[in-house]
């Protein structure tokens, strides 16, 4: 009979510069592992065709935006382009009581801003591409953008990746089944860590009482 | 073509009480892993029929191992029964240097010892039975001992026990097969820490400069 201990979630955060595979990456793990939920932010932008609320954010007016991040219930939050980017905490707190997982999709700023809040739960992962070329090549394939932005998608990628040493794992995506196959078992030995079993302390005091 | 990136070893601890299979899941760990080897201790006891000197133990005499400990080539060491044992501190840093991992079978004790000399290179498993009554049973099935020799294990196992929120992963040994998978898994997360992964300063560098 396999023993059951409880366990408290962890935030797993994916980082990477656009182009080196994180969404396809995140994609497939949740796929892969009903235990881990995306965490869906809010965001003050307009809502675009084919896009959900509450799916693939929460569409919100800047007064709200302003009010959230005001009384701490946001984990984090950016202002991109004059629009307002943000994870609401209370759900994220939701899933880790009750033993779930949640997946982040930000950048090292996003990241430094949680690392504060909620050091113990964090596990931050980075995703390199495997070479420069490989990255110019994705980047070009999948924006079909003139040359001049995907420069600038390089000098961006180039900053990003500058933040690397923050992180606490980090993977080469020269094959996505191998990184994939990395990143679950990442999150397969982290959800074993001592610190997050929190039934344990119950397990050993009735083992020590027979004992 | 897969990258690859050069890293350091790691010192992989287990610590359980006796009787909760952690031998058994060395020996297995060793069969199915090339890449992590069995540290071997330093003795002043002396060596029993069927031992091999420097395969079961180095057998050295009480000059040499109050020496080796004065001069601080020993990782950890006790004093059992008055023999010395000990852990020879240069080829664990030769095999760490070379990327390969080393597998400790210590108490808690000789776990302190070692935080404090290699912090960073250290994972701690602790491996616990999955029940009290399961754990008698091994004891009195495994040595046929004496009920009074087994209940002093049990007291053993105890005072062992208390320590468990010493280690960064605690497992349960509740099925063999699960658990080495787990503890697989979490040699295989460990490997892939960026702070481990010391070529990943000299592949990031090349990758900036093509940026």
């Amino acid at each position: 009979m396999p023993v059951e201990i409880y366990r408290r979630g962890l935030l797993l955060v994916l980082s990477s510069p656009s182009g080196a595979g994180k969404s396809t990456l995140a994609r497939r793990l949740l796929g892969a592992d009903p235990d881990i939920t995306m965490s869906v932010s809010v965001t003050t932008r307009a809502i675009r065709p084919g896009e959900i609320d509450g799916k693939d954010y929460y569409f919100i007016d800047q007064a709200r935006f302003d009010k959230m991040r005001k009384q701490g219930e946001l984990l984090e939050s950016a202002t991109v382009f004059g629009n307002g980017y943000g994870t609401p905490r209370k759900p994220v707190d939701d899933w880790l009581a009750a033993g779930k997982d949640v997946l982040f999709d930000i950048d090292w700023q996003g990241t430094q801003q949680i690392v504060d809040k909620l050091p113990n739960d964090l596990v931050r992962v980075f995703i390199l591409p495997p070479s420069a070329e490989e990255l110019r090549e994705r980047l070009i394939r999948r924006a079909q953008d003139p040359m001049k932005v995907v420069a600038g998608r390089m000098a961006e990628a180039s900053r990003e990746i500058s933040h690397y040493a923050e992180y606490d794992y980090v993977l080469i995506n020269d094959d996505l089944e191998r990184c994939l196959d990395e990143l679950c078992t990442i999150l397969t030995a982290e959800r074993l860590k001592r610190h997050r079993r929190a039934g344990l302390s119950d397990f050993v005091n009735r083992l020590q009482d027979k004992l």
